[in-house]
């Protein structure tokens, strides 16, 4: 997909989602769940909604930093649970344990969707207000920053369902919040303020009220925006592949990176502008 | 081992716990480490009667929730020193190369009966007071969810008992506090109060005294009895893979283990609750 | 290297680093980083000067605990700028993928630098105070240990030199602080503040003043140095090893490992210290 | 993507592949590399064509086993040179480094389209004659079951080329030759004829002419399409997924997999076959 | 368990098993599948028969090193058809997702019986001849050393029960044979004679006829008894653990193995018996 | 260290080793074990200069492959025993935790020695003739290609020592020669010869005499040397990262190690050679 197509595909439009470039003179594209009606409950359609405008925002040069929140008064109530009706449905199919084979791959599909943020190579802001519970929270842990205003609050509310939450939060929660709140918070369902998210790690940043939340997020991702975007594309990847790797393996992989990556138009911009003690102006990507 | 045989095992009782279900009609049972006056220190018969009574609960139907804490004034003294003098002590064989190889062995029986914590499909939460020293933090580490009153303090002592911690807290306590955090306590040997274990996420809960400790985590753990007994298992078993799994990994094992587990009744009286906003009534397992 | 050598090889003295014991009685040394007008900004050699340090020290019995800390006003303000364009210099060869080969080497040497803090057997407490910037965290996020005055401040600022950190603040963070916070702080560079710091694992002690900070640490050390080497080393070496391990391997091996270093007459030491309730003295490595 | 839909979908047809069921009572599917005069060497549209043609045979009920071969005298050349020069053709970007993120891209592409090859539930063999040579050996390594003809002949030829092979031989041959085989054939590029091939495991049979390979490809894949579906597709699902797991965990996931799909109509299908002594009828999937 | 314990144990019989010393001055025992008139398919009863066998020998002293073999004409004809459908019965929970959660356990019991074999200090011989089958694949491919007579066949039959096979097979199996062997095995089951299982690496060394089979094996096992216990065990625990380690972590590991265990007496009567050219009498461990 | 710097340092010599260029004009270094009179039995000495040697030639332009080979009648006997007392030789320090930790060390520095061989960026052949035994097989596994002549044997003799066999055998054999065979050889410590050796994939080629062998390594390692450095040396590389990294992480490392290493001299040299069909000329590293 090149620059033109990505453009294209955005201007198609969603369904569940509204994608817009608030500003033309600043390169941030906020994608907005767009069912507030609903508390923006995660439905089929935005499960192949949301990779879809991110592998577009991901091609478009006008897009260096994104923001996901959420219209009306609540970030995500979750997954929508007519939807999950039919998910578990049973199709054709009367062999059981070919219901189950085709379960499985309904479940990896939906999880593909929630790593598309983390496929995306720009970084994503989660902006959360009002609730942030069940699927919403599998949404935000995939985002590289989050942040809040002071009505949220968090629940990973899956096991009410009688479910193993599925599309990731078991196993991104750990390594953000820390283990043991991970399990209190999955094994109870219960509802975490916006204060204790903060002091748990579970968004980095508290704002007092949705205004503040927007102006602060505004001022974040177009600071990202704003940073080369090598750079910063690279922070992301090597976070998300170090993750998964040892120590050596993780810093054999970051040299290796940054032996393709650090000699850049970017970095001497960096030092001259430091040296001149001017701003610099990074390439676009 | 069937529900009947469970039952018959807990009768036997116990040495060094006591194991009781304080209300007949609350699915939680308390396993209290009862030897008050020697403040609970872990003694060899602990560490076979602990995967005894963890096994046996996990197989009776009555026992949905589990809770560990310590009779008298304090959770957990650590181990006993004088069980720390048999464990070292060499056997008959003459080769010291053989007693090396024994005493591994016994280092990893030691660390199979604290993980039985994590063997047991069953939440356990830890209810700490006054010290918890020691392999008192092994224990406690290997618990799902931990809460303590305000006198609580703690401390891995074993540094200066000049060995290196084996009972897990080394490999656990990272993932819960964070490796700096963990690499200062697990160095210095330094006490820890209440507030400051609460913020770094050793504990999720601080009870302002140790009675209403005792009433926090009464709530706790039966709201957890309540919970649909898959969804609560399959939360743990979930989380406790994921640990040692890459992202991709643990993704298609939590799709994989919902493949077999996720189209059960108890989602069916989950969701049908919900849309008759009612409360839901889950099968026993 | 034998102790003799290593007292040679420290005589020596350094162009980047002062190596000093402040106390003979206390075996405890400092290593200041010392380019105080450059506010301790690190140089080429630098990174060949603290391996050798560190391995001096490593051999030296005299030496049980380290401290590293930077003289002048700030802990170090992220690499120097000339250093960074020698590094990226294109050497003779003329294909520009051997140039890249050849970067990808000086960048596994620049890492291999700050690791020997970990290859050190020792247990390294971080100190600091002022500005800790760029590869000033890649250097503290490698110690055991940190500790800050009130006038700290952090900032993973490698971003704004339009590169991806490369010397170990990607792998090591998200340990340290939790995913989400590390994410924030190395997609923005923004600066931490030393409360921040702390609520969020970064240091675990913050000291008001500097002068409060160097008796704090000194203590701290001093402490560190009072204790059992074996059992110091034996925690800082499987705290790291377990880092990459799941949590079975690690299991067994802290078990191996105690089975060659537990049965010990440190531990003889400490428990009849215990048992007379007298203080143990530790014998030296 | 539904039967019908992955039916239209091959029926648009490919420009370098040939998809063809040779028997319509037989559900089998070949997929014929089809650039015959270019000795199959593979080109960009192969790695767009390849997934797609896999994703809608992984859907089509008729296809329950796949053969990959290659039209002519040939089996595969490796990458066309010229497809080579646009892939490492720079963009319109003049930024080097974004030229270098660009490549690696191009890379992580082309590995995916190998990679399709494991994605496809169904079994898929590689039927090998006359050159396998390069990108052929990466193709040939991601297929299930490979066999070839006498006249056949294997080179990891990327070596020659100048470059590291980055298509999955580097990663997958070591498993299947074992380590020592593949650095020789990795590092020399040597030629292996079809019975060196068998020896080291390369292939697991070999056919003394093209006809016999044809019709013993064609009966090895039949009876693979007689089997039950679900339990081949457990059997390479499980396999794939193993390669990169613990013994421990590789365990447990085969037994959650059983826990969703051991109880089938299949499993009752076989045991009353069985008991019977009849041939199994097994359901589609 | 001590000595005494074990031979209790031992004395108690097995209906599935025989275990016999053949030769009181040889170390050796010989654990036999003995239901030959059902070609020792595999019963529930054999699945708690093993683990305990094994253990039982582990604690005994006499016992140096084991050989498991099959009375009458086969070694396994595999798991047995009623016992199959009795592990797959439903019970009395009507949940159908917890029938398959005790589905689940039940067969990470089963795994758990062949993996005692690995759990052995001991070192085990497979003496395979005749079938060797399915479940017989998962036992032989757990043991240590695999030796047959030319009459054996292999077979991983699982598939055509419609099955993937769950007792280990697909785990252990490619790193025996290679991955290409491996999969080309379990997908097709096809039946594979005693010199192409040689050839594959299956099993070391074939033998002419059963009697030069039995003969050789016991040559190999009273070999492996008269070496020093303490190498042969520590050998076999470290092939087993680094087989899931990185090449560093290997290599630490069988280095702090070595810490506690190189320096024995039979270190040393190795040595002094090499310089005095006569054969070592190593300690009973 | 520089071009320069790397010839002072071979011309200073060896104890233990010869490193020769055979013939000026090919770039290919052969290091000899140079004890014949002891049968290249590994002392002290060599283990410190090995990877002196190892480090100097990688730094060589003129030299593009290597080859370890042993003067006299044979490769190499395994470890000096004496070597091996002073290994195990107690130091000053009487507390026996310390001298267990002080071998740990010892090991450790062994075991990289032969590591060294897998650091050394360049092509290592190891040419061997007569034993190659003990320490022998870890320096053998150590290098990219083993060949021999048919007089070779070899055994995994660690165990007939009485130890578990420290220096990477156990670590790299299975890899080669698969999972089975490297537990029977190291197990029994039996003796395999150059055909059995071929069989399993121990070595890559037999040679029918001493001399055959000499010429084919000589064509073999002068092949290597003609090709592009910078394609071998990134072959060499990835295939050893990929040992230990999951199938993706496998993928992505050799992508990313593409985009700095791919565009290259010496692939517009291979291509456009190809393209006029002549032999292609690499530039030296």
């Amino acid at each position: 997909m090149d620059a033109a197509e990505a453009e294209t595909e955005l201007k198609k439009g969603f369904e569940t989602l509204e994608v817009v470039q608030k500003d033309r003179s600043v390169p941030v594209y906020h994608i907005y769940l767009n069912r507030p009606a609903q508390r923006n409950a995660l439905t089929l359609p935005f499960f192949s909604e949301l990779p879809r405008a991110l592998a577009a925002l991901d091609r478009l040069p006008s897009a260096r930093a994104l923001v996901i929140s959420g219209h009306g008064p609540h970030f995500c109530a979750g997954i929508d649970l007519s939807s999950l009706a039919s998910i578990t449905a049973a199709p054709s199919s009367d062999d059981p344990a070919a219901v189950r084979e085709l379960l499985r791959r309904r479940i990896l599909a939906l999880q593909d969707a929630i790593s598309a943020v983390e496929r995306c190579r720009k970084p994503v802001v989660a902006e959360i207000h009002g609730a942030c519970v069940g699927g919403g929270v599998d949404l935000a842990a995939a985002c590289d920053i989050r942040c809040c205003s002071e009505d949220a609050f968090f629940s990973v509310k899956e096991v009410d369902l009688a479910l193993a939450a599925d599309l990731g939060t078991l196993q991104r929660l750990p390594a953000i919040v820390g283990y043991g709140n991970a399990a209190d918070l999955a094994l109870t369902g219960r509802r975490v303020s916006a204060s204790e998210a903060k002091a748990m790690g579970l968004v980095s940043r508290v704002f007092p009220s949705r205004q503040a939340l927007e102006e602060g997020v505004a001022a974040l991702a177009g600071g990202l925006a704003e940073k080369s975007s090598l750079a910063v594309m690279g922070t992301k990847a090597v976070l998300l592949r170090s993750r998964d790797l040892t120590m050596d393996q993780g810093l054999d992989y970051v040299a290796t990176w940054n032996a393709a990556m650090l000699m850049s138009r970017d970095l001497e911009e960096a030092v001259s502008a430091r040296l001149q003690k001017r701003k610099p102006v990074f390439s676009k990507l």
